[in-house]
């Protein structure tokens, strides 16, 4: 589309999401332009003891914030706009995104105080915004929230297709299905490279449409006309939402919505019209026992175990509203997402023993492309470069041999990581250095202020917990008090006297001695100290508690 | 097989087992006999935070010790043996178990320093061995361990059939086939209870046979003669390694096996004859240099993605003999184990980073019995009560679904919980009390002396840290010292300098508020600095730290 007059090149730099999932953010960049594609965030792993969630370092962003134009976001999933309320704080330009996307924002920006100092655009499929030396087009999509976007990058040296995350669905529930005309045109202009969706390359296949979700839930409902029915799905699957009201009002029953992020986002979507509820449907929790059980549904979030959310708690007995029992249907329409498949099975076995019973299969479909949808946008977009995105190291890889399939040659297929620079021109591309990239943390209000000291010293207390020996000493070097032995995490100390009263001894002829040999410099004594109670507590119970010598000058 | 002369009762009391996986440890008891059926452990759930293993609370039998004549044991698995060096410390009884079964338990005492106090008997298939008032059938099975068992356990109210952990393999890699003849026969006699596997009662259909596993090895080896081959796999499945030295044998490869317990198995099995290994196949790991990369395979453990296991090692490059590269051809001969599965992925995509060829389908067979099979004892046993066992509530729920479909009304199942005595005799069957049971943790060393306090401790601790404040005061109840203030894993200190000092500041304050104030209660200033420090930490940061005050006496 464009001719690449001058020397410069195209550099695409992801600065989150590969090899891993979640924490999607990519700058593009030329010349004097940049261009961030989502900004999201992922969760903590199991050893990142404490956080709450984990954002990407924006150095480069910060350090090049002159030139960086816009946020343009695919969609509203959390690993795709998460990050935006902390990242905005430190690099405010506008953003741009389509209607729910931009609902779903609106709402995160305002929880963070930020909705009035934010430059946000609402975009609609077909258009295209200038930023700089770019142009950047959304193209319809389907996913697993509705709204989400493609995007065509128009730059100096050609064009690049990114996907966002998607499926394609003939049949979708709410609005269109993928505009893969568009993609089509696009990629009869000629596409320079092509970033597309991994999370589902290694299966075989076309993943289903959303409608068929709808017609096992019909099913469902017809066989369990006794019963309550207790639904949960993720929050932001509106389509998913609608599908289960659909089903409830063609079974007569009346609709309870739980769960915090369920009720805001279906609050969000239905001020947008992307939801249509009938009349009378929807009744607060409150006046659920004003009808027959078997006369009501309970949309819930906890589809992934999560042990705060509702189904959690209904679960285990701990909801305020909802208990469960023989009279219960449960539904999971999701599948658990890896990591979280044995707080699933615990839920489970939770409602089963409760006596409800739980149905776990034919109640969900991914919203991701399988291998046939990929090979579909790669044959219409046939791009020079594949530059396979979203997903695992295997995903990535998974992707990378179907490209190589498709007669993309391997030499053209790029699996990059985090701070790779991609430099691209019309006729070549290349991996030429690499940016600032990594997890930063968020611990409650902390932004960065946990790292790697901080989660190792917290895995240590966490395998063995901690002691402290505190005692004082004069300013002539004499011990005055102590020391004193305290543990935490350690062992249960009301039956470890005998133990606790060793150590107390040991610490204290361990500081005797020194003294008596005359040696005052602290920072031997507390090393002397940690190193005998180590040894000992070693030798005594295998175990190495954290060990922490304090003494106080009097 | 008896008839109930008296009115004494049999009593089948799970002391662990249900509701979980691992920890099967079952007794049975008819007035002064008490028989135990396995004594396994359980590996620590994620909030187990430190723990090295779960053994079963066996006080039931501590107080019964005279009336315990032994541990009858269907296998060689952790989750069957485990925790036997730990019980028998506890309660000294005959060990009763086939041949390689015995070798595995023989291997684990002496580890323990317990080989020479502890009686063992080796029992053959068929044989029936008398104790106290029960006497104990040992019959062939199959599964992923050699010489599994299943037991009939004739009793003078009837006999009970328990299955351990089988499938039915007609065509097996070493000896011979589930002895299907003899559950025909028992279950002709007449049977009064079974308790069956329930692990895979939720799939359909039959267990493929260990030897389908062979063929696809075959296979796979026949498609990469130009690689090195790695093979990870569970270390008790001896068939496994067998087919997998085969397969080497037939392709010309030599064979390391890597992993300590995987070569401690392997010495058990060749001595005792279950696996054969061709003259000069296995080599050392250290001469495989010697040797043309493709003419090598190393069989590892690992397949769980356990981070200290030897392939977990190799994908991290901390492996010290073996490094991996693109000409390795890595095969999961495994699934993951529901939990392992992020670890097990975090290997596969270490693996493929480096160039590997990573398989991980069609390489391995599960070792439950499906429903056909499940269905297949049930009809050749024909028991009058059903007892689901081995595995979660919804794996028994799944068998007692099968059950109730194969015709055993509905009141003659029963899922019972750890610790349920269940009262039986020819006539009737019901559960009467519950006896003491639990997880004892066990921590290094120290079995049982960490308990829910110590845990919750470690929770908290991994969360956000402690922080500690030091104080010394005199007798008469002036502050003479500090406060100091030391955290550790709530936050990078050398970057929090003002926060530090608030907080120091605000701990001095406050004791000196209380001593200006006449207060000399140690207790109640330390709950006083506790509270304005957490209260603070908590309005800066939202996190919540254990805080420690600790007062010295001077």
């Amino acid at each position: 589309m464009y001719k690449n007059k001058k020397s410069s090149k195209l550099k695409i730099i992801p600065l989150g999401g590969l090899e891993e999932i979640g924490m999607n953010i990519t700058a593009f960049e030329y010349e004097d332009s940049i261009v961030v594609v989502d900004c999201g965030l992922s969760f903590p792993d199991d050893d990142m003891l404490g956080i709450d969630l984990v954002i990407p370092d924006v150095t480069y962003l910060v350090n090049n914030a002159e030139k960086v134009k816009a946020f343009v976001i695919t969609h509203g999933h959390e690993d795709h706009i998460g990050a935006l309320p902390y990242v905005l704080r430190q690099i405010n330009v506008p953003v741009y995104s389509t209607r729910l996307t931009n609902g779903i924002i609106e709402h995160k920006l305002e929880e963070h105080d930020l909705l009035h100092d934010v430059e946000r655009h609402v975009v609609s499929f077909g258009d295209t915004v200038t930023l700089g030396h770019f142009k950047v087009e959304f193209i319809k999509t389907n996913h697993s929230i509705v709204d989400a976007a493609a995007l065509a990058i128009y730059t100096p040296v050609g064009t690049v297709v990114h996907t966002g995350d998607f499926k394609v669905d003939y049949t979708p529930v709410y609005g269109d299905a993928i505009d893969l005309q568009r993609f089509a045109e696009i990629g009869h202009s000629g596409v320079l490279a092509l970033m597309c969706d991994s999370t589902n390359a290694e299966r075989k296949g076309f993943t289903q449409s959303e409608k068929t979700v709808g017609k096992s839930l019909d099913a469902m409902f017809a066989d369990h006309v006794n019963t309550r029915i207790i639904i949960a799905t993720f929050a932001s699957n509106v389509d998913r939402v609608q599908q289960i009201i659909d089903s409830a009002y063609k079974y007569g029953r009346k609709v309870v919505v739980e769960g915090r992020s369920m009720v805001n986002i279906i609050d969000t979507a239905q001020q947008l019209g992307c939801i249509s509820i009938p009349e009378n449907t929807l009744i607060p929790i409150d006046n659920i026992k004003d009808y027959p059980e078997e006369k009501t549904v309970i949309i819930t979030t906890g589809s992934q175990g999560e042990s705060m959310a509702a189904l959690s708690r209904m679960a285990s007995g701990n909801h305020k509203k909802v208990s469960i029992g023989s009279g219960d249907t449960v539904i999971f329409s999701s599948n658990p997402i890896p990591g979280n498949e044995k707080a699933v099975t615990k839920v489970i076995n939770e409602l089963l023993a409760k006596g409800a019973e739980v149905i776990f299969q034919d109640a969900h479909v991914s919203g991701h492309a399988c291998q046939e949808e990929i090979k579909l946008i790669y044959t219409l977009v046939r791009p020079k470069y594949a530059i396979p995105v979203h997903g695992e190291y295997k995903h990535l890889k998974a992707q990378a041999r179907l490209a190589s399939e498709l007669g993309i040659a391997d030499e053209n297929i790029f699996l990059l990581t985090s701070g790779s620079i991609l430099e691209l021109d019309a006729e070549s591309a290349k991996v030429n250095g690499k940016v600032q990239t990594g997890d930063v943390l968020v611990d409650g209000l902390g932004v960065g202020d946990v790292g790697n000291v901080v989660l190792r010293d917290r895995q240590m207390l966490s395998n063995n917990g901690i002691m402290i020996a505190v005692f004082a000493m004069d300013g002539a070097g004499q011990l005055v008090s102590g020391p004193e032995i305290i543990t935490r995490g350690f062992i249960y100390v009301r039956e470890s006297d005998a133990l606790m009263n060793e150590m107390t001894e040991l610490a204290y002829e361990t500081v005797n001695d020194l003294v008596t040999l005359g040696i005052t410099d602290w920072s031997k004594i507390k090393s002397k100290v940690k190193q005998a109670l180590g040894e000992y507590v070693w030798n005594k119970t295998n175990r190495k508690p954290v060990i922490l010598p304090v003494i106080l000058e009097v």
